[in-house]
């Protein structure tokens, strides 16, 4: 499971050597507590217990590290989403399995999320900014277009379609603020459950 | 409008010079901007029009800037919520009033909520954080209130009250992430939107 999580951090499990993911994990597990501002070559190379000379013999220096991370992962939350949308399901149910997906994904790969997420929106790389922007727009146009097949077979009500993305979102992306792992219900649970409450409303009467 | 923004940072404006009102504008435009780390007190006197010196002669450090702008935001933000809440009003009406209020105190606030945010999870100062994090719990527990209200009243169908209510706050918190100023809908007008669908749901049929 955790060997699971870090292949998806590369992307590339065959290309890639057991230090290299470890340093790729270690590093998002950093960046995601300390910031990345707060990590330095140092932390990293003491946190996976090898020298500073043997790190730099993989890395150039810290911003490869975390382009390493964050290339991509916005890619593979929208394949990993769209690959878990069931086919004969209802409208409702694709929206709500998209919902479920994200959440799943967030436990998987909860680190290097809040790590991408932390520098998503200042990135100084121009044109990584620019890809990773891209995948969030197909992310969130994937969603926008579930909803708007619920509006059209009458299960959902003509709602606004932007608005009613922006909530879901919501609910999934503010989860990296108040999350505790092992305590309550799963992330995936979460996104369940608040499908039921957006699906079928507050209203008792 | 702009004033009153300022004298909501410091909730102190007769005890406060101008020019004291002037930095801590300044400062959470920038902290907003640029980061608390990727802002020094060169770039705070710059924006100011004023030198370095007099700057030091207000504030010992960035950290005492920052210390004024955050500490006591999420009290005004309670309070302010709390005030806006009518009295004679059905409990759905008043989780909506909940609600738009705070969409309203984001967007006369919207500098001095970025740069509170960002450094509200990882504040270093402990007694300011648990500070901060009591009246955090108030205006939670406020809006708790307000559902478990309207649950009571059977206006509300029996829902989770934590979740229902991190959905509510997920919605509202989410929103300084995506959103930009004199563009579309208001922060207050979002935030009654999504009360709409929240309460009502989306279901068609």
């Amino acid at each position: 499971m955790a060997r699971a999580a870090i292949s998806a951090v590369t992307g590339e499990v065959s290309d890639s050597s057991d230090r290299m993911l470890q340093i790729l994990s270690e590093s998002s597990r950093l960046f995601a507590t300390k910031g990345y501002d707060g990590t330095s070559m140092r932390d990293i190379a003491e946190a996976c217990g090898i020298s500073k000379s043997l790190l730099y013999h993989h890395f150039t220096d810290k911003d490869e590290i975390y382009a390493r991370i964050a290339l991509g992962s916005t890619q593979r939350l929208f394949e990993f989403v769209q690959d878990r949308l069931p086919e004969n399901a209802t409208p409702p149910e694709r929206v709500r399995a998209f919902m479920v997906a994200t959440g799943d994904y967030f436990q998987r790969h909860r680190s290097n999320w809040i790590a991408s997420t932390a520098a998503f929106w200042s990135d100084p790389e121009l044109r990584r900014h620019k890809e990773r922007m891209m995948w969030r727009d197909r992310y969130e146009g994937l969603l926008r277009q579930l909803i708007q097949d619920a509006i059209a077979s009458g299960d959902f009500r003509p709602v606004d379609v932007p608005l009613t993305g922006r909530l879901v979102l919501s609910s999934l992306n503010w989860m990296h603020r108040w999350y505790k792992p092992d305590k309550g219900l799963s992330p995936g649970q979460i996104a369940d459950s608040y499908f039921d409450l957006i699906f079928n409303g507050l209203r008792g009467r």
